[in-house]
C-alpha cells in the first residue's frame, strides 16, 4: 500500500489531441501544465483556443523548436499535459455491487502497450474496473495512460494487492471468477454466461495464467485459434471476450 | 502494380523470438541475414541452436557489444532476421472461392501497430486475406511486420490497387461488402450473418469509411460503446467482429 501511495503522487505526462482533451476535461486529477506548440496540430482545434482562456489553466505556449527540442520523440501534434492526481485507486468493497458488476484482472500482464489498450477496450465495452497486482504486473506508466488514450480517467484502475488474496476475497463477495488463455482444453469463450457478478482473469503474454490462479478461477475459458500461429495479442483476446460478453448484455435486454 | 513489384524487391527485418520463428520457418521469403547475440536470449532457444547446424541460413554469431551498437533501440531478445520475399501479392480471383471464405480490406488505416495487430489477429481468427490500397493506407513496413509476429507468413496480404474498384470487382464474384464503424446509426455487429463469401471493411482510426467506399458497402454495422469515451481501437473492433464471426461459424458447425 505504500507503494501505491507513493506512485499516486507521480506526475504523468500525456500528448496528442484526444488523449489529452479527456484528461484535460477530468476532474479526479490536477493538470500541472499545458505545452501547446506554436503553429502545432492542437492549436487549431477550438478546444485548444479555449484553454487560452481560462485563467485557472497553466497553458504554456511553447514557440516550435524549443517544443521540438523537449518533446521530440513524441507524436505529440503539438500539445503535452502534465498532471499528477490519484490514478490507481485501493479497491471498495463490492458486496452492494450490482449483479452484472464485470471486473479485469491482471495476472503478470507484462507489455504496457498491452495494458494500455485493455484499458481503452475495456471502457469501451462497459467493464467496471480493472485490477492491477502490485507486483509481478506492468504498472501504470505514462506509455500506459498514453496508450489508453485517457480512458483510465473514466474506467477504475485498481491496486489489488496480491491478486491470488483478492481473488478470494472477491469470490466472499459473490464474484465468479473466470480465467482466459489461448489454446487450453476449456469451455469456448461464447459458452460462458457472463451475465452475472464477474471477474475476468487474463495472463501472462507468453505464460498465461499462473498456476494458483488458475487453480483459484471457477471457470476457464479458451479462444481456440483458426490460423497456423498461436498467438493472439493478450488485448485482442480481451476485446473479443468483453464484446461476447457485451453481445450477450444487449441480448438479454431486448429480451 | 509497378509500386507493389518494387515493395517485393525490399528486404525486410524482425526481432524477437516469436516473430522471427515463424519467419524463419517460411517458405515463401528468402532469408539474408540471422544475426544472434551471444550470450542473447535467443542462445539458449533448441531451435536456435539448430539454426548453426544448418549449412544453408547466412546465421551469425555477433559479440554482445557489437549486436547492440546496431541494434541498440529494439527489444531483440538478441536474435535480428533479415529477410527478402514477395510479402505483398497480387490478389486473386476468388470466382470458384468457398462459400465462406472472408477478406479483410482496410480502408484509409493509419497506423502500423494497427495493421500489424489486425493481422496478427485476422490470422487467428481464420480470415483468408487482407486487401492493402496501394494509396492512403498504412503500407506494409517493419513495424508492420514486427507487430504481427510472423503472421503475415500465413495469412496473404494483397495489393488491391483502388480499394473501391477492387470491392465493385469482388462484389461481381459474389462478395458482400459490410463496413464497420463505431457510433453511426447502423445494425449492430452481431446482427449480422457472417456465414457467408464476406469482405470486412474497416475505417480510418479518426474518420472512419470514407464516403465512396461507404457507398458501396452492402451493410453497414457498428459496435455500440458503452463507456464515456467514444474510441475503440480500429484493431480491437477487428478483433470483436472477427470473433463474432467465429462464433457464429463454430455454432453452425456444431448445429
Amino acid at each position: 500500500m505504500k507503494q501505491a501511495k507513493k506512485k499516486n503522487q507521480d506526475f504523468f505526462q500525456v500528448y496528442g489531441i484526444n488523449g489529452t482533451s479527456n484528461v484535460i476535461q477530468a476532474k479526479k486529477i490536477s493538470i500541472l501544465r499545458i505545452d501547446i506548440m506554436v503553429g502545432g496540430l492542437a492549436e487549431k482545434k477550438s478546444w485548444v483556443v479555449n484553454l487560452f482562456r481560462k485563467n485557472s489553466l497553466p497553458v504554456h505556449r511553447i514557440p516550435k523548436a524549443q517544443f521540438l527540442k523537449h518533446y521530440n520523440d513524441k507524436r505529440t501534434q503539438g500539445i503535452v499535459v502534465t498532471f499528477t492526481g490519484k490514478i490507481i485507486r485501493n479497491i471498495p468493497s463490492f458486496d452492494k455491487g450490482t449483479y452484472n458488476i464485470c471486473l479485469l484482472a491482471m495476472d503478470n500482464v507484462e507489455d504496457p502497450q498491452n495494458l494500455g489498450q485493455i484499458i481503452r477496450t475495456a471502457e469501451c465495452a462497459g467493464i467496471d474496473g480493472i485490477l492491477i497486482p502490485e507486483h509481478g504486473n506492468v504498472q501504470v506508466t505514462n506509455t500506459v495512460l498514453q496508450v489508453s488514450q485517457g480512458a483510465f480517467i473514466h474506467l477504475p484502475l485498481y491496486n489489488c494487492g496480491n491478486l491470488h488474496q483478492q481473488l478470494r476475497n472477491l469470490k466472499s463477495q459473490g464474484f465468479w471468477i473466470i480465467g482466459v488463455e489461448n489454446s487450453i482444453q476449456a469451455k469456448y469463450w461464447h459458452e460462458q454466461d457472463y451475465k452475472r457478478k464477474l471477474v475476468i482473469v487474463m495472463g501472462n503474454e507468453g505464460n498465461g495464467i499462473s498456476p494458483l490462479i488458475r487453480k483459484t478461477c471457477d471457470d476457464l475459458l479458451t479462444i481456440p485459434m483458426q490460423g497456423v500461429l498461436n498467438s493472439l495479442n493478450v488485448s485482442a483476446a480481451v476485446s473479443a471476450v468483453l464484446f461476447e460478453r457485451h453481445r450477450q448484455m444487449l441480448l438479454s435486454c431486448s429480451n
